[in-house]
């Protein structure tokens, strides 16, 4: 059976576990403090174009987010996302966990809306009660979203000029940055600029686990590193976070990756649009969401693997197939093979 | 420079970075769902004998024991730990983050008394204002403590004979579980009879990260795994520590890699003790902590990393020199060699 | 200026304040210790017909509904409640600094639909990755709604029976209980039994301060009065909530005092219908939601006091009229007067 | 039977009664907005010298403690205390409960040393690993202590001026704020310059509730209100709190209710005194510690209540008896009479 159920089917880059392999027995000390990981942040730096960013590594999304979010909010303030927002449905609370609403907004194709946005901050603060009511102090953005669709340089800019006057900074969770990377015209280096703080996802994008924030301006809360020990997200053996983000960011691993996953999900998008499989929306990264009915997902039955993500009223399902790093053009020549019968 | 400052200044045991190897592109579900994870799983039942027992996979000890103590406490309630716990001190807080009071207790060796424990509790029960109080609601120990030092059996049933008395969990956090086991006489199967739950650490025994904790008798609150989601203690490739914890678990490996590094502390100690060195206190594991004077720390120095814990009113320090998985015969003798000028 | 903004405008009804007088030097132990707490306890067991009740008095209402919901609620569980609830809302995120998601569904005239709560609890519990989402642990309606309109008996049961089917308690935050129950069929003593958990609400109906909160089947939390003083929400002089709640259950006073509440409304929404002023909707209760013309605004400026709710799109906006224990015929008539320029 | 228990045995000093009742009727908005909290806020401002203070009225002890403590840390902060102090003890964890852990230092006589407290923090930074530890962001203090004793100014200063080299802001809770200042020679004023921000105790001092809190420079965080409100910690009838300290700062009635208490003290000490009964520790204020034997116990049994502390090894018991602004002449002389039999 093969599977696209999700982009973390698979263990490592080979590349990350020879590293891996060589530096084994390399005594070096904990928490961050090692060699690789030095080298890891210097050619973040380089990669984003920002010498003074502020580098942290952590080791999943959830964690990620709820780590960053709490640095950045008051107690008294909340997070704005859309309603389909990573953090307002599948971190089991996280958020809130940590002490703080998650404020949402309507999504649109998974993004949020620059208007709506600058729309709710408008009315909150004309509300003659807005002090009985969660302040909002940031807002949170994924890219590419949770449907796989990327913001476009403008969009992005519009809502970064939003919370520049309202004062709060806009984070992005790159979990799939990679991807998203890759179907856009935007480079690291002006993806960079178009927020406060934002993560480059490892986990998907070909590494055993981790995740690296970036504070890109050297903008770090004070006492980022107590903080993280705080929500459990500092490792030990820091170097196992310094080793994959050093590999991925040597000779452009890392957006090569990204490339890998959305050429192939154009070839898997070809299988479906040849067999008149229309999508659900319109997502140009390594996610895509076909309606299948019922009788396709017989044939798929036991040989092809995937997510479901809602029924239609006609009995069709809304599916997901990602591809990943790793996916081969093999596995998509089955996947077409087996969709001919 | 040979370094003895901590248990996880290596990468992984190379078995385990075999596995990994072998493994890497098999597709498997993701957040513990792949059948690597469930093979650990058995592996450890079968090891600790529990054949009930609930397992779940975290990648570090912060991470675990505020995942753990969370799950187990009422929003009114604190956990009980001797003042040197690590709960109580390098976590940043975490504890207190989820809620929950850190309730200490006086160390003696890094132990806690469980005839000062019975006190204590039977104390604040009787006082007429206990209700305003945090209500003492489990206990953690660590085994081996932070200095070292390992309960006996007596030691571990009499705590959790205090703890059956007054109706509240008894948690030992087992970072480095298998260098207490072989420093005792007790064995993982009785040991696990010994606690409600308990963590196998694998960090500091030869894994990249992850702790295993083990509910011996089924007993896992309801809900666990949510919980531990919302402390971002979920991988997404849980695949990673179950081929880790898998390969510990495989011809007793974990055991032994603990044996290990006690025989190799113990040589370590007699390099020590030869040089008339004295110890801060007796500890049967793999931290040791003599106690130099400062020309022998100028010895050492740039030859030989080590911690150091206290300065004595006579200028010598108390250092803890730490041995693993991975220490080499080569090491100890070198240590020795550079003592010798 | 005669002032409709809220039914908290005034002090006390009076033979609160003369209850307080004569019993000011009476000494009495602390913290609802007294005599007078036990009485008033006793009162309300009696006029609730739950005589097994377990009661707790506190001071407000966003105390009392973050302390209900967190003596519930498990870590990873969180409250569901309309769009509009008072949790969702206005309580600057209470619910979620005890750690705890308002997870919300759409509000009809304030209420929840138990149909779209069943589905949202079906639906909830039919996705594949519900347990990485937060688990619905209770849900909490208000009686009368921040809308002013009132559940019926059938509603309520509904809603009553789902939260059964689904193993979680009712909660019904009673901050103006009084006026719906004047405003309905329901009697004091079916309402007990229609939800597992609730609160009389003292504040808004005659009390300087002051929220009872009734587990009617005996079925408080363990220790609710040790979270109860986490939560800041245990008066010392405990006495004050005591003596109010005992006068308040003193031959009906609080229910004649909602009645009161109820029929100078009805009077207030026949000065609006006369002049043809239509509402936003159909309220029973002490709040009422003219929709005013800027014009009408202009000639009750700086004579009667009110709030705004909204504007709508032609410039009219809908206000809120609230009547109270204390609101007098004579205001009544003045607004009717000030209304004919 | 007469009561030495504690200082809130009683309601409200008739002037607060006789407010309470001349102001009832009046309309006033609600949250704090009314006319009599600007009033008292403007007297309070005059009595302690501090034109430009922002200041906050809160409900109770634990309530106004836990919302000043989270307004002023930063979420890997921790509160500096003595191990007596009321946060560390009888709080049922309300500051952790926020998410800060209380660190604690030695008490004596209920007071915190300057010399210990300066040893901490420089230890604290000194320490390799304090980024894995809670940092110390505040300190707590109360005047006068859970002990009844009081910090001289010198001692203040150096606690004041530690603080200010640290970079962190010096918090006293004033919950018998009166009764300190009556037995000392530092004025309100002198004290307000002591500290960052503290709180003027009205439970205790003659109010039914009320706790003023005290920003003397005008340096409340921001938002703090949106804050108080999360934790539950807003009165809707805010006048409750205006009026009674309006009236507890017209003609110097709040110093005037703190001389009565201690006073009254001074006389009841002197019935120890006569009668040989020795004292735990030396207390200026109004709870006094004498150790009755089992024999004064039985003669006081039924006719005179009071706290018992703790039970010395000879059977003798630690017992608090404590005066207030409602003690009476009477009841000294009550005492006496009891005590000669």
């Amino acid at each position: 059976m093969i599977s696209f159920t999700c982009d973390y089917n698979e263990g490592a880059h080979p590349l990350i576990l020879s590293r891996l392999q060589e530096t084994n027995l390399m005594q070096e000390p904990g928490y961050g403090e090692d060699r690789f990981t030095a080298s890891a942040k210097e050619k973040i730096r380089k990669a984003t174009g920002c010498s003074q960013a502020d580098i942290f590594f952590l080791t999943g999304g959830t964690q990620t987010n709820s780590t960053v979010i709490d640095s950045l909010l008051h107690a008294y303030e909340g997070v704005v996302a859309v309603q389909t927002g990573h953090i307002a449905v599948h971190e089991s609370g996280a958020i809130e966990a940590s002490g703080h609403k998650v404020i949402t907004l309507p999504q649109h194709g998974g993004k949020m809306s620059a208007e709506e946005l600058r729309l709710m901050l408008e009315k909150f603060y004309s509300d003659p009660s807005w002090q009985h009511m969660v302040i909002p102090g940031m807002v949170y953005l994924s890219y590419p979203t949770e449907y796989g669709t990327v913001y476009t340089k403008d969009e992005l800019l519009s809502i970064h000029r939003i919370c520049k006057d309202f004062h709060i900074p806009l984070y992005i969770d790159g979990a799939r940055l990679a991807y998203g990377l890759a179907a856009s015209s935007l480079t690291l280096q002006e993806f960079a600029g178009l927020c406060d703080v934002f993560y480059i996802g490892g986990t998907k994008v070909g590494a055993l686990c981790g995740e690296a924030v970036v504070f890109p301006r050297g903008n770090a809360p004070q006492h980022f590193f107590t903080l993280q020990k705080q929500h459990g997200a500092v490792m030990a053996k820091g170097r196992l976070l310094g080793i994959q983000f050093d590999t991925l960011f040597t000779d452009n691993l890392y957006l090569q990756l990204g490339r890998h996953g959305v050429e192939t999900a154009n070839k898997m998008k070809e299988v479906f649009i040849e067999r008149h499989i229309p999508f659900y929306l319109e997502s140009p990264t390594n996610q895509q969401f076909p309606i299948l009915t019922s009788r396709q997902m017989k044939i798929l039955n036991g040989k092809v693997a995937y997510e479901i993500w809602d029924t239609l009223a006609d009995d069709r399902c809304v599916c997901r197939f990602a591809t990943s790093w790793a996916t081969t053009e093999e596995q998509i020549y089955q996947l077409s093979q087996i969709l001919n019968y």
